[in-house]
This record gives C-alpha cells, structure tokens and sequence, in this order.
C-alpha cells in the first residue's frame, strides 16, 4: 500500500489576504462562488458541489498574501500526529481551536520547512449543497477545490517532502533533456485526480494559482464571455485551452490583488496504484498547453507572496537559481 | 427569383394572453428574456440577441389565448398590398396605428381566412442588444424568436395560401407512405432557416407552440436543470432530443397557461433557391426525434386557441378530421 | 478511518457473454472504445483514458449473461484475505492464474453469497492511454469505467454484506416514506465518486447495467445522434437526461444482445468522510431525472441474468416480493 | 428595399492552389470535411450540412495562391447582367461553361477592379447532404462555407464598390477615434448573417481567410484537440476565443500552404433592414477578441496571395500605407 502516515484526504481550502473586500467580493461573484457566511473582514465561500463550510476565504488585509493552504486529514488523530511531525521537523506549529476559523474544527497551523504557511485540519461545518440548485448558480458556477500550485525555491528537497514524508504520489512532471537531467515541475495527488499539489521550480516561498474544478469546456468559456461583456477581460490571463500535462481545459484568472485562480476540469482518475508518472519535456510546447500556445511571461514571473505567520508580513523570498532556472521554462 | 409578393421578412412576434402575469414573469425569467418594458397588464420581452423592442408580449387577460402572431415585412407599402389582399380575401384587416403595440410602427391586424389573428409591421423601436452583455444573462439567455407552429384543420388550403399566396417556401414536409399521398405537416421558411412557419393538421386554428433561438445544447440542458432544480419539472414536457425535421436540438415545454414554448438551435441555410424539400415518412419515428424518442400525447393533442379579434373570446374551433387524422401521426 | 478490509479500488471491468461478436463489435465501436486485443471469441476493450489492457471483455457464448463483474484491489495480500473471506461465507472461490484471462495477474473469482459473479484482482497490463490522442478518437470516446448496477432480490443482506462486510459506503439512497420505512436502493462507492456499485430491489441477481464515464455532456449527444443517424436509434432505452441520484447526465442503451449500458457524467467527489448519504423519497419523480421525466417499464423491468460459475448456464433467479416490490418504483 | 442589383445569395466557394494535394487532403479531413468527388490534380470539398458538390476546392499547383472567391446568384439572368457591369467597370469577365468546374453551371469568372479574382454561378450540382449521417462525421465535422476576409489596399474604394454597386449591406466595421474618422475593416454581408464577405485595409489583393461554420463551440475546440493530439498544433494561429466584432466563437488555422482557414460559430441573424451598423474603435482590444487577447503579427501581416487570371502567377500587390496602415490594427 502507499505510504500514508497523515492521511491527508485533498487540498481543501485557501485563505487570501486581500485589500479590497467589496472589489473581490464583485469578482469571485462572477465566477460563481456561493457566499456562505460574512463578516466586516472576511467571506467564506464555496463552490456549488460542496457541502462544507468554506474553498476559499477572503480576508481584508493592507497586503495581499496567500494567508495559509488548508488540506484535510481523516482525524483529529492525523493532526496530532502531523503537531509532532512539524516539530521535529524544527517547525513552530500552532493549534487553532474549533471555530478560530469560522465553521472549521480544531485545526494545526505551521509555516512549513519552504515557508510555506499549511493548515490542516479534520472537520468542517457541513453546509447545504448548491449542486442541483440550479436556478441559483450563477456566472460560472466555479465546483469545488481542486489543487494548490506553488513555486518552490528548493524543488528537490520540497519533492523529497512532499512525496517521502507526506505521502503525496507523483502524477506527471517536466524533465530536462540534457544530463543530468533536472526535475522543474511536478503534480501530486492525495484525492484520485491528477493533483493536490502542483510545484514549479522559481522563486519563492510564492503561491502560484489556488485550482478550482470547473463543470466543462462551456462553463469555463462561459467565464471569458462574462468577464469580457463586463469589460474585466484584463482579469483573463492565460487561456483558455488544454493543458498537455493533466490534460485537464483551463483559464487562468488574476483577481483584483493579482492573486491567480484557475478554472480546472477533465482531468483523469488516479486510483491505480501502478500508475507510471508521465515525464514531459522541458523543450516540448505541447506540455503547457496541447495546443502548441505560448505562456505569457507573467504567467512564468509572477505569484503571490505567502504570509510569514510570526510577523503577518509577506515571508521572504529566495531566488530559485537566477536566470538558469527559467531557461527550461520558457520556451 | 421566388415569389415574394409582400417581403416579408420573417416572423416577429407572438402576444399571448395569460392569466396571471406575475406568474408568466417568473417562468419567462427562467428562460432567460430580457424586460424591455412593463406595464400594469403587460410585458415587453425579447431575447439577448435583439434589439427590437420585443419579440414576445404576455397580456393579462381572462382566459389563456394566444392574441396575435406577428411577421415583419420590409416597408409601409407591404402592409397597403397586404391590407388590399386581405380584403379581397373576404377578411375583415384592420390597421393598429404607431405605437397602440408599445414600441411597434403602423401595423396591419387580421383574421385569415384560416381563423388565425395575424400582424405585420413593418417598424419597430431599437433597442440595447444584451448578446454580448454576458454578465446580464440569465438562465438559458434565450437569444431570438424563431417560428410559429400551427395546427390548421383545412390542412391543404392553408399550405397553399401560405406558399402560393404569401410566398413561403417549403423545406421539409411530412407525408402518408398509402396512395394517395397526404401531407400532414409542413415546414416554411421567408429568412432562410427551416421555418418561420410550420403548420400540422390538426384540430384549430390552434397554435401549437412558438419557437425560440438557443445558442447550443448547453443551453438548452442548462433550462433543464433549472426548472428541475427549482421543481418547475412540471413546465417540462418533451425533450431535449434532436430532431429528424430540422435537425434541431429541441426543448418543449408549458408555460403556466399551458401556452408551449420551443427553445429550438442548430437547423441549417436554406437560402439556395433550389434546395429540395425533405420528404419524411408519416411511420418514420425518426422524424419526429432522430433518437426514436416516443412524443407524449400531450404534444399531439394539446395546443393554445387563439383570439377572436371580433369577439376577444377564443376563436371556434373546426376538427380537422377526426381519429383518422391522428393515425398519420402516432406511431 | 473507514473500514476497509479487502482495500477495494474501484469497479474495475465487466465481462459480457454475447451472442454475435461482430455485431457487437459494430456497437461498441459506436461508443468509442479502444480496442486492446481481440482473439477469435473475445474482445477486450477500454475507454480512451484508461491505461490498463481492459475494463470490458466481449466473449461470444450461446446465451448472453453477464459472465463476471470485477474489483480492483491494491495487492495480491488482499486477493488471500479474499479467499478466506468467502470460504468462510460458504463461498466456492477459484483462483484464476496470471493470465487466464488476457492482461489481468492473478485473480479470484467467486459466486457471491447472493449470486452474482464476482471478480477481484490486483494487476493489469498496463498499456498506452489514448487520452491525448484525440485525432484518434471515435464515436462518443468513452473515459474509463465507472460503476455497476444490480438487481437484487435479497436487498438487505446485501446491502448489508457491501456496506458492512465489504467495506463500501452509502452516497445515496431512495426509501419508502412508509413506515416502517424500507430501502429499495443504494448507491454504494469506493473510489471517491457516487458509486462503484448500485443495487437496486428486484428480481435476480441481474446486472442491471454497466456504467462508463464520458467527457461530458456534449459527448453523451453525439452518441445518440451517431445511433440515429445510422438508424440503430433502437439501441437508445432512456435518456439522455439529469439524474437526481448522483446528479449525473446519463444515456441508457441497450447493446445487441439487450446488455443495457449507461453513458454517465458529472456526478461529483466523495471523499469527505462525513458526508451524509442524500436520502430520496420513492415518491419523488426527480430522484430518478431531475427534469421528472418518466423511466419506461423496460428499464425497471429487464436486466442481464449472470453466468452460473459451476453451471455455464444463467443463474437462477429469485423473485424480490412480486409486484409490491415496483410500487416503490413505478410512480 | 435593400439596392441588390445582381441578386448575389450568398459566398459560395473558393478554390486554393496548394502545392502538395495529398498533404493537404489529411489536413482537411482533420477538420471534417466531406470529400465530394476527385481527380488527379483537385479535390472537391464540402461541410457536412451542404448539399452542393463543393464548397472548397483544392488545385494541386507550384504556387499557393487564391484561385478564386465564388459566389452564387439567383440566376443565370443575374450572370448575364454581372457580365455588362464588368465590362462596363473596364474589366474582362470571362464565361466559364457549365461543367468547366465540376459540379458547377454557367460562371462568370473575373478579375475585380481590386484585383480580387471572383467567380459568380447559379447553378451547382445536388448531393447528399451528410448533416444527419453523425456515424460518418469526423474530425470538427465542419458544417458549411460561411464568408471570405480580404485584405483590400484601396479600401475606401473597395468599400464603396461592395457596397454601393455589388448591393452588400455593412453589419459591423473598425474605425479610428481620431479626425477625421478613418475606416480601417468592415464586415459586409449578403444572406443574414454578419458577413459574406470582410474587408481589412491592407496590403493586397491578398485574402485573409475562408470561414467555415461550425456547429458549436466545443467542436472548434475538439479541432484543437486533434490537432494538438497529432502534434500538428503548428496549423493553430489564433484562437479559440469569442471575437468582439461578430460574436462569433472563433478559431484561425493555417493549412500546409499557409491558407488561413476560420472556423466561426455564433455570430447572429441580420435581417432587419434597419439594423444599425455596429462601431468599433480601432483601439478597443475587445473588438478582436472580447476577451482582450492580443492577435499574433502573422495574423495581421501574412495572408495568400490571389491568382492573376491573365498570366497565372500571383497577383501583383500596392501597399495599403506602409507603416502608417497598421498603426490603427496592432494595439
């Protein structure tokens, strides 16, 4: 059986800190999301499948940083577990009792060993399901969480983390064809689908995109003309089209703080357990997106900072190897 | 060039009686119109593609009718030649002055000789086109009229008033396999899509339903799941299937009157002038859905009686032949 | 955590014993299935998107049954646990070798304490996906496998047997609102979608159907327009439609030999573990399609008898209560 | 009335001389079109909704070029009277007999005053529509010709002439914001859609695309795919996207010759004869696409040359400004 020492079940939440509540509020709103509770700073919102309390929360902040990635695990057993892992790891984690977070259980909050800020948790408020309310969806009726994406300044010693000690599975990853060849990018998956967590070599603790599971083609599209009659196409950034790795059709959006969101859907079913990881060249064009197009060089450069828990200032950064490190990207 | 004695241009609009607007409102809103303009007793709708101030007018009234079906034709001096051919018809046209149809020019309004209340106009206010306003629509953003479908019980005299007198043009009919050959259903077009009108022998004059444009499956599906998420199933009452007539991807449903709607997409151009009509096979299931669905008696049988313009009272109604007259049609 | 005793994966594969391979051949095709290998008597098929040698086996047979129904397990440990499982029940497990049926490793296969054939294994050829090879894609372009639906006499000990026994776990289900209230049907998963395995009260054991996932919704059309256009309209029994249970975009056909085969989409992920089964009164119309459409008589009433292990012959069939048992369907 | 002197219905066909006939077959039968007959050195193409013998035509040649733009007229009347105004205008029309293109009556073929080589019938051989036979539809199964894009040096006159004197009516159009007002692209149409025919200022004669009506948007989209999944994602130029000007869902391919092809879905019904021309500033990113992506060089800069008549080598080109000219297209 796979190693599974956390039981960590999916990637299931974002926090964004964000300097505009109202202005974010307007454009979450047109993707589709479903309020479930406001307060003066913050917006808890879910996409129509889920039946849990929040995917996404936006907080009011002076700047905007990725507040913390939230995964789910089986019990609060896992969490107790994952307290002592972190520690001796020589992280600081912290407990959040139940309902620091509104409609969430006592929760385990660490500024991991790449700084990043991770949340996890067992139990969540359950909610009432929009799924088959139709007539209340609206713009693109956004799903459900599907997968975090962050750029990791030390790739290879993240990877060995998050496959070896977490016990996440490698799906799909970009190599170098030149010797030794390189590892750039990989997808890892808790849940059966391509990922929970994607990394990309760059610069960072950063954020890349927060990945959320789209109905079809036409929903997402659906989006584009939405954003584009209301004249917030500078909010479509890359897309859409069809990812060669995943294969999954996509959009990425940028919100009002430029924090990034892509709209995800049909990708495959991971469950096997002999499942070969597919290597994609870092020279071929058909691995960003099947269609041969180009990434814009914003896509590659930017991403949002995540929050230093300690300071609640943006953490600080380190470069991922300069120049060099973009050479397998940009193609 | 085919005869074309009084350009008319294609079918417009259709006002129907209903007896409880608020009701109507709420049903039409689900499909996605847009309100161009609300009185006490009316409602101005038309879809996001338009911009004419309405191709669809909901009247409070008494009893359910459908009060008039509207042409457009291209000037002024087409609705004099139409007045004068009504007349020497033995009917009794009577001209609407600007404006008495909120948002209409001078309009000609008549009883053909078939029984059905009938107007041509040949102005209409411009309106706001809501296409690419995406951010507006709702529902399943219904996007124009595009027919009227009739049962006529002098089956035979009124196909040839519409093609030899009116200048409609057949695309598809629907004919007994047992000599001598009868038509029982025919479908006519002046824009060139498969119709502007069709007609089925039937009991009437009865308007079997009026059609309008979708921009796909998708969103046909979408008013599907709409009304059933709402437990609106009930306005649901054939389909979506495919056509073999046409080839459309179809939807019918009821709407609170019992007055049916078509949201109907993807027929084809039939703008060469010597296309041949489509003979279908009365016995052939396919006609009616290429997928050998089975139409619900319901449709058959069930259709809106149309307003006497003398009386305002439901027009008489003649039966077009019996059970025999059905045999060609349920199989 | 869940009690997970035989670590079940997912459904994995049906074999069909049909009576004209050639002719069913021409049917599967329509579908889309990638043909792996073919001998003179079977055929062994998978969806575009799936990686291993099979997940439907085509073998030519006198009278069609459904000759097995096969779970993926993680290892070879499990398959022992199996043995001694069933043994225990009073089972007659055998031991398939590595092999013995085409691609597969070693596996076991059983005649279930209620009847049915059932199949576990834990390895499979792995051979090329044709996800990304859309130049190459056919017909509808069938995904993967999703579940299996049965017909079952003894439907509370087996439901007990699958939830308690074999470790699989209630999304949905539709009950009496009688008291004493009585389940007439459950949907039961262990991947972390709506099911791997349906069972609903009825004569048997039957095989009521075998569910395969598709695209989208889009997809699911094309196969009903691709069987009517070639005129084998009569393979379509039901659908296309919304279900209520499971929420998913369905077509039910019919193969040559009456084999019924469910299209199906867009259900949604069940991976929390404490969702709550959705409970669906046996009155409600929109439990079976959202849109209320009624279900025909044949889809309640026929299935696929199942192959007798020791017999070669149909199982025999129990009767589930007479016609007390449909009043809970039929309404 | 609308002025329509010479009765043209509708943009008909286009012959392309390419330089290698059977590559460019496989490139066509990817987006789905019907092979309707072919000889040693052509290839008589149409979409599967059509029921004339070509709406394509591929002549093996050294040079690629634009053989001609056909377009069809009521009559053989309306050929006669087209003769007599091109004479008149000092151009050499040349009679094409019945039969000199397969498939095709009487044409009148011509060297415009613009340089364009254009073709006028009447009259085309019947076939089979393939529109229902979706077992034999393949690749984006393309549907029918929709309009021709030119690149016209001499807009303002090219403009004039389409409109005043060949009777086609302007939909939408590009104008600069400064003064005084200058029209840089204007989309003009006969039957009632956006265009038959567009026109860009620029370089020329040179033809920009042939359109071609899809079905819908995610049968464009499965021409990505196809594309992409044989690794010739090389033929992709632009898109998918919605254009602001048209609405239409659009995607522009290259062939192996380097001939844009466009295939072009949901733009909306023209037929009202008041309809304003709709404005766009040549500094609205959206008129391109709604969206706000930015259109690549070669999609301004490149486009085919046409066929010079008299001598058979590629037309001699006039620069439409230098560099002045493009200033008001790439924002």
């Amino acid at each position: 059986m796979a190693y599974d020492p956390f039981h960590i079940l999916r990637c299931a939440h974002a926090e964004l800190h964000v300097t505009n509540l109202e202005r974010s509020r307007a454009f979450y709103d047109m993707l589709g999301f479903v309020v479930t509770e406001e307060t003066p700073n913050q917006l808890f919102l879910r996409g129509v499948e889920e039946r849990v309390h929040h995917s996404l929360v936006l907080t009011q902040a002076d700047v905007p940083t990725v507040a913390h990635l939230s995964f789910r695990v089986e019990s609060d057993d896992d969490l107790e577990n994952l307290y002592e892992f972190y520690v001796k790891r020589g992280c600081r984690p912290r407990w959040r009792e139940a309902g620091e977070e509104r409609g969430q259980g006592r929760a385990l909050l660490v500024q991991d060993p790449f700084g990043f800020p991770v949340e996890y948790f067992a139990q969540m408020e359950q909610v009432q399901s929009y799924h088959q309310l139709y007539h209340l969806h609206r713009g693109g009726a956004v799903r459900r969480i599907d997968h975090f994406n962050c750029f990791m300044p030390d790739f290879d010693n993240a990877f060995t983390f998050w496959t070896k000690e977490m016990g996440f599975v490698l799906t799909e990853y970009v190599e170098s064809d030149d010797e030794p060849r390189e590892m750039s990018a990989a997808w890892l998956h808790k849940k059966p689908s391509v990922h929970d967590l994607a990394m990309m070599k760059g610069d960072g603790p950063r954020v890349h995109h927060v990945g959320f599971w789209m109905e079809d083609m036409t929903s997402i599209i659906r989006v584009c003309d939405i954003l584009g009659g209301a004249a917030l196409h500078e909010h479509i950034e890359r897309g859409p089209g069809r990812h060669g790795i995943s294969n999954a059709f996509f959009l990425y959006l940028r919100d009002p703080d430029g924090h990034r969101i892509e709209l995800y859907t049909s990708d495959y079913l991971t469950i096997d357990p002999d499942m070969e990881p597919i290597r994609w060249s870092s020279t071929d064009p058909r691995r960003q997106t099947l269609w041969g197009h180009k990434t814009p060089d914003s896509w590659w450069q930017e991403a949002s900072a995540v929050l230093d828990l300690e300071t609640g200032r943006p953490f600080d950064q380190q470069a991922a190897g300069g120049v060099e490190r973009l050479k397998d990207f940009i193609k």
